[in-house]
């Protein structure tokens, strides 16, 4: 993997930048919608690639557990898989894994748990979910990571961030191909010493790119930040940064200011099976009586397939039946919308009006959008 | 509308024709797809038509219930509703007001249900379903008919057909878009002297085109075409003819022969979402786990998005995880599939070449894929 920084903003830590892999190129800041299954839900991947999105995140875990990893590895990887032309990174796994364990099934070696398939025992470690990425074949991969719970006090946090770097060390240890970057993690809960601690020993054990994880959990917005703002500095400049699990478009603009240059969360394509619709005119929730007998697009500044075919009103009565149809159709007008987004975040910082920008999007996307725990599909 | 014979199998009475409306025109013999609540089901409009289906069968009850026929007619009809580039046919509505309804409910007035939205009592009669297609604005309408059960004794046969003949006269009477053609229905059950009654008065209170109803109910292969062929020759050799509910695709050439021009059915759709897919190679069942790791497309021989840009593995792995987009590609796939089983139809009348299409579609279709009523979405 090959990350140049292109342009910088003057005003802020923001920077476009390029990251290449041997299977292709995206610009950043960029947004990876969830496939967990190799699949955005409702969506085919050309559907996917048709709305502007060049990268999409894959589970492990769900992965592992269906179709598992060797078939995937016999189909020629998760790119022949999917036949996904752009690139594609892979979550380890880990928050899955916990949100299927109690604290009491971790031990130093990894995670016990039932598969949710058929109840055997599987124990996911650092090197089960890096060999799952491994065979898998995404450009980016993840390191598997300690996914420290909220809330959670000092001394708990501590442990947990303090296990995160040893199993980031066996995560480095057990990877084993060279054409995939492994990123790693920093943990540290809403603890500024934590965080600071955390990226300075994870970047002494060296990564080609950085994660941020254990944020949009539950914590305030404000304790997120603080927790960026202790741990960003103290990554290299140059390498890529990616805030795990954060799709709130005002957030990810101020994260950008920091630093970040990638992201991932289900909430465009999660909020979309749900009818709440992004547009540059304000949120629109489709399910609302008042779209039944509207004859407009969704919005009158998007190219998407739903907003090019179809009325509000088709679209209200498309979603009222639970249809299908409406999940893709929303789905791919949400994508559309972050993909647009990201293209303006990235002209913005050549112009330098990413503030600008940072209102427009606070104000059309005002309503509560984010939730708790990103990380599912 | 209009009607015009291009081409007469020399050797049958099948024939190619090309019926106008002021919306559009189709060659028939030509299969409508189910789109009974505005959609054909996971997939969008402009999907369906770029699979090559000119024309869909709507439903007057469904859409009566949801959104409503008023919302329908304000938004233009259902072509503007839909944005449906193409032909539109819809159903009366008898078949589904008859299912929620016991014989009892029915008197020479029309029949009584509870709406399933909100329990309501609806009467629905001859006059509001032509009311209601009149608002939802199709190309082509159906009479109101009394569908017969089955089994069904000789006297009851005979009542049932009688009351569709005297609702076929009031559903005429209160026709009133001039732009609409509306269709007759034949009904008789499996006795040959009933068809061939029915048929006979329905032609002399006179329509545009006659539809074949009460068929594929249950009955033997053997009694649908006895009742077709005491029906079809009593109808007039020039006007469009409609078997509803047949969607089988051997018993469909079977009828093209006998002079049948257009077919509405639920089963190439169904049975996609069920993971069954028709392939000039054969019935693939995509479920089985002989797929889990088959690299192949589904079929060769298909131009259809799955087949172009999915392995058979990937839409395995989409249809055992219920995914909403395995059971659009796998539409789309049935979808390809009949438009060109009906240009071959078509071809192979020009070519006297329909007993060879005939034995090749048995062959490759062979595996059971009927049912009973095939009218439901």
């Amino acid at each position: 993997m090959d990350f140049q920084i292109t342009t910088r903003d003057p005003s802020s830590k923001a920077r476009c930048g390029l990251l290449c892999t041997p299977d292709g190129h995206i610009e950043t800041p960029a947004f990876m919608p969830c496939a967990s299954r190799a699949v955005v839900r409702a969506c085919s991947p050309q559907d996917v690639a048709a709305a502007g999105i060049q990268v999409v995140m894959c589970n492990a875990f769900h992965l592992l557990i269906r179709p598992g990893s060797e078939a995937i590895q016999q189909a020629g990887g998760l790119h022949q898989f999917m036949n996904w032309p752009d690139l594609i990174a892979t979550d380890s796994g880990g928050f899955q894994v916990f949100s299927l364990a109690d604290r009491s099934d971790i031990t130093e070696d990894g995670v016990s748990i039932r598969s949710p398939l058929d109840g055997s025992a599987i124990q996911v470690t650092p090197e089960l979910s890096i060999q799952v990425q491994n065979q898998l074949g995404a450009d980016i991969i993840m390191a598997f990571d300690d996914c420290t719970p909220y809330p959670c006090d000092h001394g708990e946090a501590a442990r947990s961030m303090e296990r995160t770097l040893r199993w980031a060390q066996r995560s480095k240890a057990a990877h084993d191909n060279p054409k995939q970057a492994l990123f790693g993690i920093v943990q540290g809960s809403v603890y500024p010493d934590l965080r600071a601690q955390s990226a300075r020993a994870t970047v002494q054990i060296g990564f080609p790119g950085y994660a941020i994880g254990g944020v949009s959990v539950g914590e305030s917005e404000a304790e997120m930040f603080t927790a960026l703002d202790a741990a960003l500095p103290e990554l290299p400049l140059d390498a890529p940064k990616h805030l795990l699990g954060v799709g709130v478009p005002a957030q990810m603009i101020a994260a950008v200011k920091r630093g970040v240059d990638l992201f991932d969360c289900v909430l465009p394509t999660r909020n979309a099976r749900h009818g709440l619709l992004y547009t540059w005119e304000g949120i629109v929730r489709i399910n609302n009586a008042q779209y039944r007998e509207d004859s407009r697009p969704l919005s009158e500044l998007c190219d998407c397939p739903a907003c090019t075919h179809c009325s509000r009103a088709y679209l209200h009565h498309l979603f009222r039946m639970e249809e299908a149809a409406a999940w893709r159709l929303l789905t791919l007008h949400n994508l559309r919308f972050f993909a647009q987004f990201m293209q303006q975040i990235r002209e913005a910082i050549g112009a330098g009006k990413l503030d600008e920008l940072h209102a427009r999007v606070a104000a059309n996307t005002g309503e509560k959008t984010g939730g708790e725990g990103g990380k599912t599909t």
